[in-house]
C-alpha cells in the first residue's frame, strides 16, 4: 500500500482490519518499526477526534507526528494551474506539497468539501494535488468525497461485534441536523460495506440519495421503520442533498431514530461528534445498543494498521 | 491519588512538595516512570505558562503530551443533560470525555469561570462532567473555582525559602487591575495555605472579600499597610468582587504595594502574568524581595509531582 | 556560538555550512547530543517552513521542540520599560522571557517588522530582550532586520551546486508583488553573500534601495536584464522600500524575470513562499534552474548546524 485515500480491494480491507485488531491487542508491537520516519499532518480544516487517533497511531509506531492547522494559521493554498498569484493565495500547491514532502516521510491531508461546488469536490483536487506534487505517499484524513480511516475503524467494529458466520445485515440511516453536512463518511461507509460483502440497506428521506458510484449494490429503502426493523448495525448519520447539491431538501417525518424501532441484538452506530436528541436520542447513545465509543477508540488502531502497512512498504 | 482537582489533606500537600522538591534536583529521576502513556491536555482558555511547565513535566517523566485548545478549535461542548442539541453545539461532554478518557491515561483540563453564573462557576461543572464520564484521572489546570498547580508550586517556593522553624506569616494582598479577574488563584492560595497551617492574612478593599468556604482560619484586615508590615510573604493578586460576582466596586486609596511597607527580609509573590505599576511596581518585581520567577520554575516540578503521584497510584 | 541572530564572521559561516552538509548526508549524526534538552519555538508572527524545519532539525538532535504561537494566543507583550501596564499588553518582557528562559535551554523566536517605525524595526528590540532577560541561548527565526537561518540555507544551496573554483557572480533581484513585505530576507542575503566573498549585484527599481548598512560592497544595477546576463545565481525577491519606508513607490518597466533573460547554467533562487507569476514565473520555477526546493529542504540543516554549534558550546 503506497496511498490510502478510499477503498481499493477486499483482501486489502480484511488486512488492514486484521492489522488494526492486532495492535488493539498490542499497540507498541511494532513500536521501533517507524523510528526515525516523520508524518505530517496537515488540516484544511478542524479536528480532534482525527488528528489525536492519528497522531497517537504515529507514536505507537515510533513514529514523530508534526500537526499543521492550515486553516488557522492563514496559509491559503492555489490550487489553479498557470494563475497569475496577485489575490490571497500566498503559495501555491505545487510548492507546499514539494516542501512538504521534502521534510516528510508520509503526508496526512484533511480537506472538506466546499457543498457548493459537485464537480470540484468529488474529484478531490486537494488530496490528489498533494499526492501528485509531494512524491510522498498520502493518507487522507477525510476528503471531499471519502472518510476512509472513519470506515476503516467502523469495519473493524463491526467485526468485532459480529459472532456469527453470515454476513450482518448493515444499515445506513439518515437523520436529522440543522446544518448541512458532507457525504463523506456515508459514502466511504456504504463503499467499504459493500466492498466487504456486508448486506447494505441505505433509508433517507426522499431527495438525499447519495452518488450512485458509492451506492451500487445497496437496497435503497424509504420507509426507515421498515429498513431498521431487523437490521444488525444502524449506522446513523446525516448528510445534505447530493443531487441538489449541499441544499437541504425539506423532510417529511421524524426521522430521529427510537429504540423500539430496533430488535434487541441490533447495534447503533455514529462516527462523532453526535448532536443528542437531534441526530440520535439519549436513550440509544446510552444504552447497551452503542457502538459509538468502541467505533472512536478504534480510530487509533485503524490508523496505525494504515500507517504500518505504508512504512512496511516503503521499507520493502 | 487519583484526581488532583483542589487542596486534599496536610499530608498529601505535604508530600507533594516534597516530591516536587526532589524533582527539581533530578527532573529525569523518573523517566522511564511514564513510558508508553499519553496524558491529554484539554485547554478550553488560553495558556503559555501553565501549557508549557505541564508539556515539559510529563516529558520529564517519560510520558507523551498532547494538547487540545479547544476554544481556538471551535470546538463548543454541551453541559445539559437531555437538551437538544438543535443550536451551536457540536458535541456534549459524555462522548467528548469518554473519547478522550478512551485515547488518554491522564487527562488534564483548563476552564476558566464565567464571572456572570456564580453558582454554575462555583460547580466547576466541567472539570467534574469531565472526571464523571472519562474513566481517568483529572487533573485541574485551573478550574473556575481552583489553581491547585499554581499553590502547590506557590506553597513550594515558601518551603524553600523559609528557613524558620516557626511558620511563617503570608499576606494575600488585593492588587489593582483593568479587567474583572477569576478567584482561582486567591481562592487556591488561601486553601493551601491554611491548610498547611501558615499563618495567613487576607487584606482587601471593601466589596472584594472572597468566598468564606477558602478563608475560614483567615485574618482578614482591611488596611493593607498594617497586614503587610511584619509579613514574611506578601502573595499579590488582583480578583474581581466575588459577593457582587464579577462585579469591580469602586475602591479607596492606593493598593499599590511600596517596597517600604515591607520588612527586608519580607519576599512578595505573584502567579504571573503580572501588570507592571498597576498590580505591582518595577521596584519590587526587579528587586531581592521578588519570587516570582522562583515560582513560576517550581510550575514544572509541581506537575510533574502530581503526575508522579497519579501515574504511581496507577501503577499500584 | 551562543546566539545565532545574524551574519558573524566568514569562518563561523563556512563552518556552519560544512557541519550542515554533513548533516544533510546523515542527519542522525548525533541524535544524542540534545538528549534531555529542550527548545522553545516562539513565534509573533506565523509561520510555516520555519516551524517545521527548526521542530525536525531539533529532533533529529534528540532535543524536545515546544511551539508557542504568540500571535494567536492573544498574548500581547510590553516592551517598553518602566510603564503602567494598564491598557491591553498582559505581560512585560521581562518576566516572559525569563520564564521562558528558566523553562528553556535554547529559545528561537520569530518576530516581523511593523514597516512603520523604522528605528524601533532596526533596533530588532524584541529578540534583543529576549536575548537580555532570558539568559539562554537565542536563535532568530527571522527579526525585523534579518533571516539568517534562511540565508545560511541559500548559502548552502550555493555551496552544494557551485562547482567551480572561481566565487559566482550572484545577483539580488527585485520582483514584483501586491503586498509591502519586510527587508529581513533580502538584507541577510546581502550580509551572508558579501560576507562569503561572493561577487554580488542587487537590482531593483529606483526608490527600493536597501539598507546601506547590508549593501556596502556590492554593485547596484537598475536595469535588471543587464544585472542578470551573466548571473550564476539570481535570487528573486520582494521587499517594500527602505527609505521611503514600508511603502511602495510607483515602478517602472516589467521586473516579471524571463527565462530568455539568463543564461543556460544561471540558477534561480527563492526563499518562499512564492506567488507565481507574479514573482516568479511558472516556466522558471518548473524548469531546471530551480533551486527552490533545495534551499527549502536545507532550512532543516541549516537550523541543524545552528543548534548543534549552540548545544556543543553549552555543552564544553
Amino acid at each position: 500500500m503506497h496511498n490510502f485515500i478510499k477503498f481499493e480491494t477486499q483482501s486489502t480491507a480484511e488486512k488492514l482490519i486484521e492489522t488494526a485488531l492486532q495492535f488493539k491487542e498490542n499497540p507498541f508491537l511494532q513500536k521501533e518499526l517507524g523510528k526515525d520516519l516523520r508524518i505530517g499532518l496537515i488540516f484544511l480544516n478542524p479536528s480532534l477526534r482525527t488528528r489525536a487517533s492519528t497522531q497517537i497511531a504515529a507514536k505507537n509506531l515510533g513514529m514523530e507526528a508534526i500537526v499543521f492547522n492550515i486553516d488557522k494559521e492563514g496559509w491559503a493554498l492555489e490550487f489553479e494551474e498557470g494563475v497569475i498569484m496577485n489575490e490571497n493565495k500566498a503559495e501555491h500547491i505545487k510548492e507546499a506539497a514539494a516542501v512538504l514532502g521534502g521534510y516528510f516521510d508520509v503526508l496526512a491531508i484533511r480537506a472538506f468539501p466546499t457543498l457548493i461546488d459537485k464537480k470540484q469536490d468529488m474529484a478531490d483536487k486537494v488530496i490528489h494535488q498533494f499526492i501528485k506534487y509531494s512524491h510522498k505517499p498520502v493518507v487522507s484524513l477525510e476528503s471531499s468525497s471519502r472518510h476512509p480511516l472513519q470506515s476503516l475503524a467502523d469495519m473493524m467494529s463491526i467485526e468485532e461485534t459480529w459472532k456469527q458466520d453470515k454476513k450482518p445485515k448493515v444499515v445506513l440511516s439518515w437523520a436529522p441536523h440543522v446544518k448541512a453536512l458532507p457525504h463523506a463518511v456515508p459514502n466511504s461507509f456504504a463503499e467499504w460495506a459493500l466492498g466487504l460483502e456486508h448486506e447494505l440497506v441505505i433509508t433517507q428521506p426522499k431527495g438525499y440519495e447519495l452518488g450512485e458510484q458509492f451506492t451500487k449494490g445497496a437496497e435503497i429503502e424509504y420507509d426507515q421503520e421498515k429498513a431498521v426493523a431487523d437490521a444488525d448495525f444502524v449506522y446513523i448519520k446525516n448528510w445534505s442533498s447530493y443531487h441538489d447539491y449541499g441544499k437541504l431538501p425539506e423532510v417529511e417525518g421524524n426521522w430521529l431514530l427510537q429504540d423500539h424501532q430496533l430488535k434487541e441484538s441490533a447495534k447503533i452506530m455514529h462516527c462523532l461528534p453526535v448532536r443528542r436528541n437531534l441526530e440520535l436520542a439519549d436513550e440509544l447513545l446510552d444504552g447497551s445498543k452503542s457502538l459509538v465509543q468502541l467505533q472512536a477508540n478504534n480510530r487509533i488502531y485503524a490508523a496505525q494498521a494504515v500507517l504500518f502497512e505504508i512504512i512496511s512498504n516503503m521499507k520493502s
